[in-house]
């Protein structure tokens, strides 16, 4: 049968619990949709900051943990780590409300979390690393920034326009597609996006930044560890 | 409760069965991905070829119907579309052995969809759309196609060292994960990709072409449709 009780934590072999373990970077939207979950589905966890700007996630270390070199990653069982972003929503919110079960709301959930790896996060997320995240980045990325700009506006027009009819992403209510669409959605202001003609979007952000359990981007639990 | 039942097509309000219809191209691995599962499954639909080389999927009509504007996509009840080939996979799959639903087999199976269509797609599978099917694509994409290739290498050597120790991608058998990589990866030779030095990537290739129920890129069923 498939386990979608809900859980707070890892196990080990003799079914102790273990707390979960995730290696994250403080500013990397992907990292915060997590963060953002497990806070608001008050599970405790570990962190491990990972700092990418200095290399921390291609480390011959990191790699052996997760190949592909990216935050966040999860441990979710002694030396078991789940990556990409969306995948780990998935698991760590399964069983709750946040990811829904029901057919038709399920698949439409993943639509849009599939939607934001690959229309979103390319684009306004690549933005935001380069303009807001690095010194220099603007210049650095002056070939692709006008491909990531048109990308990133022609992504906002298709959130905007489902979001005219709707509050949220899927199943009418708050879920983790939320969550994810809201991580670089809310800082696409630092990457030159102007979200003045997106009232839409404008009211779902303060609308997700409102749901109780909320933290924001650099917010981080109490047990943090860094890596080199 | 959620619907895992297997199943093969939509309804209409009154519960009578209607075959799906899948807006399709039929050059597209995104595509080819869902036209594979629906084969497979020995699920019957039919299929509306969108010649997207010709503007076809950016039509009013089709925006309509998709406001991202990308083929594949599925008419899974009366004017209810369901669009992004993976949650597509996840959709048409549930209830069957190809869709994991033990908890860390799915999403370690999610896993590697999201990095498909984050890391494989845009290089791998940008590269065979500008190379293989577009006339003097390469000298139009040569800025970007430095980029794709050495994307599109790192992400076939995570997938090689998978699968130097996994015979499928995901849940220890033959799963939508496998389908999703399978597109564009078979193709790569066509986008300059060199697969001589992945072993484990050329033996997972042929174990897949060797599933039952397995079609070609170009297999289409008997009912077809093409729009503008």
């Amino acid at each position: 049968m498939p386990d979608f009780a809900p859980h707070i934590g890892a196990s080990d072999r003799s079914g102790a619990f273990i707390m979960y373990t995730l290696y994250s970077d403080q500013r990397s939207g992907n990292s915060y949709k997590v963060r953002l979950a497990l806070a608001r589905l008050g599970i405790p966890f570990k962190l491990v900051e990972v700092d990418i700007l200095q290399g921390a996630s291609r480390t011959p270390e990191f790699l052996a943990k997760n190949p592909n070199g990216h935050v966040p990653l999860l441990e979710v069982a002694p030396n078991r780590y789940l990556a990409e972003s969306n995948a780990i929503l998935w698991y760590v919110a399964g069983g709750t409300t946040l990811a829904p079960e029901d057919r038709i709301d399920r698949a439409e959930a993943m639509q849009w979390m599939f939607f934001e790896q690959h229309s979103l996060e390319p684009n306004i997320g690549a933005a935001y690393f380069w303009l807001a995240l690095i010194k220099g980045g603007r210049e650095l990325q002056q070939h692709a920034l006008e491909d990531w700009m048109e990308n990133g506006y022609r992504t906002l027009g298709v959130m905007e326009m489902h979001l005219a009819g709707h509050r949220f992403f899927a199943a009418d209510r708050f879920t983790i597609a939320d969550i994810a669409l809201y991580a670089y959605t809310h800082v696409a202001n630092q990457a030159d996006f102007d979200l003045a003609r997106f009232p839409a979007i404008r009211e779902w952000l303060d609308r997700v930044a409102a749901e109780p359990g909320h933290v924001a981007m650099d917010w981080q639990p109490e047990t943090l560890t860094a890596v080199q």
